[in-house]
């Protein structure tokens, strides 16, 4: 099918998904959640080759998406993803007699998804932002990334297959390739919102074309985050040569390739800190065009003022070596810049600070992050944790104490988002139940009898 | 103070701010109500005066403006307001163990509110914007709106007053001035939200502005909807004069500037309707520029092929007539830009249509909506009622059944929203306690012990 007649398909099923009975759509997500695990064996051989990543790595991450997607079909079961709310009428409600209000939530219509690369399965054809998107009853055209575009197709042949099987009207989901055709989507008054998860500089671009349309969509973009890590004095004393090695091991999982890589420190004692640092050679980078962007992002970081590069591991056979930077926090508070570069890849930069003020002054400098990690004393009251946490506050939306921020738990109380560039919508979530909220629509139904509402708005 | 200063003091409290207890915002804003109730008898003169909206409304807008205030306040005493979820810590989560995850929201920072012209009292310097991103506890900057100055000022020190004397920090609220002024505030990066109520036109130039920062921030907006009425078969032989009078009345109601004036009625005989129909002198209208508005959004509906004028009332006192257009569903299916140009004033639109399949094509063309309204039978089932309620519930954020759509309720199921034109942001609301969640962000806290979590999450 060519993107016309994709699109049209999405839009022909889109009322029906709307009327249809949550508990069927639940069932579509199992189902496909089934095919998956059903298809992992072939699956997961596929992404090794197209992603160089692991077996063991994968196959955890193909779990999460079985996973994920059978927590939002619970979800949907139990009714705690679709929220309603009555007032009935009141002829002595303060402001003036309230008439009964009913509100529901729709799904907002097609949704255009952006597949990320980092996450073959996760973040991927059927990951967080389509199964939510799906979960809410919205038609799901996926753009799939160049990274892995076998696996790709293959995932997509495997989502339809299982809808079909399961009921699901057709038009609910669809995969598309190339840049041309999921610009075309996205401009198309069909498409009623998107999501993207990648750089900042790519979905800068696709969120301006968002906002420039004759109707403007949301567009939940999750971009770049530097991740930083506060080392206090007190959990320095207490255990600083396991926190650098926990450093190390966050900062080079996956080949540093996460969105929510630790690409910052901030340690006390920096030349202690990196006498502890010990870099292994990094597992092959995703793609040759994310190897040179990291160099690039890298090098860049290094000539800034005041910037040096403190050690580099081994190389992989490709070439790459993990690397860490170093800066003091004096000369960040005067050219900040190093805080804005993201080095998607295994490097980080460590930067000295030698007092809890030049310590909160650096953090205030930090632009919108996905997260904020402190390494506290594990048993102690710690005063510079404290500061260090109301500081992360106003940056960061998931603050880690005493722990990694890699590996993002998929859960009700999840959050995995944060003020720009973390995101284009910092009051939304892409990893967790409440992801679903991006694609559902609020309508209030006023003074209107139970034969045109909504089932679950009907009087029990 | 200029805008430097003004912007320079609503960061600095910023942090203040959010870190204060909910129950002091709560104790802030039922001070500024009891004061506006203070003042009610010069500020309903000075609206008067500045608005020529008479007494009785101005009355009942400051009611309803003071019990807005009083609702949030106690939703933040209640905690509704303020929701926070737990995920603990468990070993045997299926896609591997979970941390310990607690969930908040926290203010998303200085906010900039641009006043509406059409309610003095409710949507401008004390509104809805206002008062909900103070509950969520953020520093406010309301630009007034040129079409009540002084009683924009007037309230701005009523409110400045009374937030001082409850113990707000200086520069929790501020009022500026000018187009010039608010257009640096927009732009400038400690702002990081901004709500609007007002046109299609300047709602869009401004969140083109919000959407093109450095740092894109979300730009809520309530522009333009014209509301559409469906008139059923049933509903029509049950009561058809009587629906003609409420839809004149709804129409002229403020002298038809209200965001959910029922601009299009669609009906099974509009010779019968029409001969129904008698129109009003209406009130004076707000502005000069409002009237230059209405007269040429109402011509250019009036040449569009197919549209004729039907009927118009008596001359107000500044010469302005409500008036009834005609046209046939049959043209609009052809040429649908009728849905689409607001008549901001007493003017509206009636559309007659020959079968249920009819109407619902012209309910498919319309762009998104604030409400709509269908009049159906009051006591039989009525399957063209059914069907109306479907369509609109893909293009509109409320859907009143046999009432009129002016005069929305203030309460926690209210939802006045809907998709592009109707906002900028078709998940949210800006009516009803839920317009809080524009101005929160949440943040997560993993593993975090009791010594940083904000109180709300600490084990009781």
């Amino acid at each position: 099918m060519d993107i016309e007649q994709i699109l049209a398909a999405a839009d022909k099923c889109r009322a029906a998904l709307r009327r249809g009975d949550p508990a069927d759509r639940a069932a579509w997500l199992e189902a496909v959640a089934a095919a998956l695990d059903g298809a992992s064996a072939e699956l997961i051989a596929l992404a090794g080759t197209e992603t160089h990543l692991p077996a063991p790595r994968l196959t955890g991450e193909l779990r999460r998406t079985t996973f994920q997607a059978r927590l939002f079909a619970g979800g949907l079961r139990s009714g705690e993803l679709l929220p309603v709310r009555r007032d009935a009428a009141d002829p002595d409600w303060g402001m003036g007699p309230r008439p009964d209000l009913r509100r529901t939530v729709v799904p907002i219509g097609p949704v255009l998804v952006f597949a990320a690369s980092n996450f073959p399965f996760a973040f991927s054809v059927f990951g967080g932002d389509t199964v939510s998107a799906l979960a809410a009853g919205c038609p799901v055209v996926v753009k799939a990334h160049p990274g892995h575009p076998e696996l790709s197709r293959r995932t997509a042949a495997v989502v339809t297959e299982a809808l079909r099987g399961a009921g699901a009207p057709d038009g609910t989901f669809a995969l598309i390739e190339g840049i041309e055709p999921s610009l075309t989507a996205l401009r198309d008054p069909r498409i009623r919102a998107a999501a993207f998860t990648g750089s900042t500089a790519g979905g800068r671009q696709l969120f301006d074309i968002a906002a420039s349309r004759p109707d403007p969509i949301p567009f939940y973009g999750e971009l770049g985050s530097v991740n930083p890590v506060v080392v206090t004095p007190a959990a320095w004393a207490e255990r600083g040569a396991a926190i650098a090695e926990g450093w190390v091991g966050s900062l080079t999982l996956g080949a540093g390739q996460f969105c929510t890589k630790p690409g910052i420190v901030l340690v006390p004692d920096p030349d202690a800190f990196l006498a502890a640092v010990d870099l292994p050679a990094p597992g092959r980078m995703l793609t040759n065009g994310i190897r040179e962007g990291f160099a690039d992002a890298a090098g860049r970081v290094a000539e800034l003022p005041g910037v040096r590069v403190a050690a580099q591991g081994p190389a992989n056979d490709e070439g790459v070596r993990a690397g860490v930077l170093r800066a003091d926090a004096a000369d960040l508070l005067a050219d900040p810049r190093a805080l804005e570069i993201e080095m998607f890849g295994p490097a980080g930069l460590v930067v000295g600070y030698s007092s809890p003020e030049e310590l909160i002054g650096v953090l205030h400098r930090l632009p919108g992050q996905l997260t904020g990690t402190v390494q506290a004393h594990s048993t102690q009251t710690d005063p510079v944790a404290q500061q260090a946490v109301d500081a992360l506050t106003d940056t960061a939306g998931r603050i880690i104490v005493n722990d990694w921020p890699t590996g993002v738990t998929v859960s009700g109380a999840q959050h995995h988002g944060g003020p720009y560039p973390a995101t284009t919508a910092p009051t939304t979530t892409s990893v967790g139940l409440s992801a679903i909220t991006r694609f559902q629509r609020p309508v209030v139904y006023q003074g209107a009898p139970a034969s045109v509402l909504p089932p679950e708005l009907r009087d029990r």
